[in-house]
């Protein structure tokens, strides 16, 4: 299988890396909108194309991994190019996937090519979880815990209040919470009680710390719910403590059998992730294989998480599956 | 869906309670070996019938649910009424599977019906998650761990001692190992490091408990390879503090990603389980949608959970499963 990756950024290079992990795949070729002389990429003997010749290469690529961002990108490029290829991506806005879906389904039947949008962990392996659970526990309670680990929305927003130089912010579960969940308490939380925010924070210099950390403790939608601690850091700490972009969560099912209902049930999934971008692209490049082998079979249209068999997933046989990891 | 359940155990009894809880089911009736007028069912105006007039009721099932053994009963039994019905079962021999999905396979594609075999939890839900983890991370460990929980082979094994009249074993996986492999350490684990065996015996009047403990302790293949406590309680004790069938664990991965391999994650699942056929039989209704819903679509044959695309299991159209759980 032939990958291509568009937009070289921490998703794209996490892609390329995950490439050299799966012995049927190899990275055909980068499509950036940079100029393509100014994009180092990992990989030796591989070309580094300018978006807007696109239409050249599609007999280059099997599969194009969109590597953009949600808000702005996705929407836009997604569709526009499962006209070319077979395409998936790691769409993350929830509220807006059916209208994504529709917009990808509709170019890529038109095309004849197979699409896959919103691969990744969540949206992905999380919905997945919370699929199989609900389908096995029709009555009981779903909960969600992100972290701990880097929101970049979060950490954007604390870069935009003034005096900030830099920052990062951890979400974290809070612990009691996850027992009393683990427990088959079923408790019903309120936000703050979900989760507690962590900030780190470079002031400018001559910044007043008092307001920084006022703005950012009551920032609405972002902060303002939650208990936030806010630290003060040096920009050497910040390089030295908090490069890295790890994440995880928990995804809990609690439910009840029996047919008094007497009996409880515990499921649970977690991801501890030391690289968040790079999980992602392992997801995606599972997906990548499974688009790819139905393509071949003739399927088109858009697909999610929710639509692939397992096996397609794969690089084993159905019979090596069967005798090794049933 | 009507369903029918072939064999009134723990695990008849669980998928009757289950079909209670989905709304788009309804228990049809259940076949038995022994006298149908002896066998009393929880459901009022549903009919049990004898297994030897089963011919006469194919009309009454659109799934029939197998429920018996997996030593002697599932090998013969699966196939024989893939003649009939759309079947599934929970056979969880898992050095067996290969055969029997031959077997299975070839008598529902002869006779256009659709079956599921090895569905439950392990083989079933622990194999799935087995399957994705080894798919997103294709260079890591595997680990399963199984308990606290009855174990009926290790149960049934203490019951045959000389001496013991009763007996129940609970399966623990042994926290500091759990701890090691949650922690990314990727240890090398003996089966004694694994799992310890906890047993709960009540001895014959003048038996020799020395000479029971020692012949458990030692017992090949069982025991000898474990740390197992042998607890000697009465009869009224066994009945009050271990009358439930339990179950649970951990399945995990621990993988690398990155150019340099750099970055570690660890995935995990775990169950905690009340009810150990209840859970199972769960599980086989969300799967016994699924191949109701494949055979009306043409398809036929042997299928196991690696076959099934999730959105089969949920009686939520693709649109709801978008819009809601992905």
């Amino acid at each position: 299988m032939k990958i291509g990756i568009l937009g070289y950024g921490n998703l794209g290079r996490g892609v390329e890396c995950a490439i050299r992990q799966n012995d049927d795949m190899q990275l055909s070729c980068v499509f950036t909108r940079r100029d393509p002389s100014s994009v180092k990429i990992l990989t030796d003997n591989v070309n580094v194309y300018s978006v807007s010749e696109i239409e050249k290469h599609t007999a280059e690529v099997d599969v194009l991994v969109i590597c953009g961002g949600s808000a702005t990108d996705l929407p836009v490029q997604t569709p526009e190019y499962a006209r070319l290829f077979n395409v998936i991506d790691s769409f993350d806005t929830h509220a807006r996937i059916p209208e994504h879906f529709a917009n990808v389904d509709e170019a890529a039947k038109k095309s004849g090519h197979t699409a896959l949008i919103s691969a990744g962990w969540d949206p992905g392996m999380f919905s997945l979880n919370r699929l199989y659970a609900n389908c096995i526990l029709p009555e009981g309670n779903d909960y969600t815990f992100w972290g701990k680990g880097v929101s970049q929305g979060h950490s954007d927003a604390i870069r935009r209040v003034k005096g900030v130089k830099d920052g990062k912010q951890y979400t974290i579960p809070v612990p009691e919470a996850l027992e009393a969940v683990r427990a088959g308490e079923n408790p019903t939380l309120t936000t703050r009680q979900k989760h507690t925010r962590e900030c780190f924070v470079v002031p400018e210099e001559g910044a007043d710390l008092a307001a920084i950390e006022e703005a950012i403790k009551t920032m609405p939608n972002y902060f303002s719910d939650y208990d936030t601690t806010v630290h003060f850091i040096t920009e050497e700490e910040l390089k030295r403590d908090h490069a890295g972009i790890p994440h995880g969560g928990f995804v809990f099912r609690t439910g009840v059998t029996g047919w008094e209902k007497e009996h409880k049930h515990v499921i649970e999934y977690s991801l501890k992730l030391d690289s968040n971008p790079e999980f992602t692209s392992s997801v995606i490049l599972a997906y990548a294989r499974a688009i790819y082998r139905l393509n071949k079979e003739g399927v088109s249209g858009c697909k999610t998480v929710f639509d692939i068999a397992p096996a397609y997933l794969s690089p084993m046989s159905a019979d090596e599956l069967r005798a090794h990891l049933l």
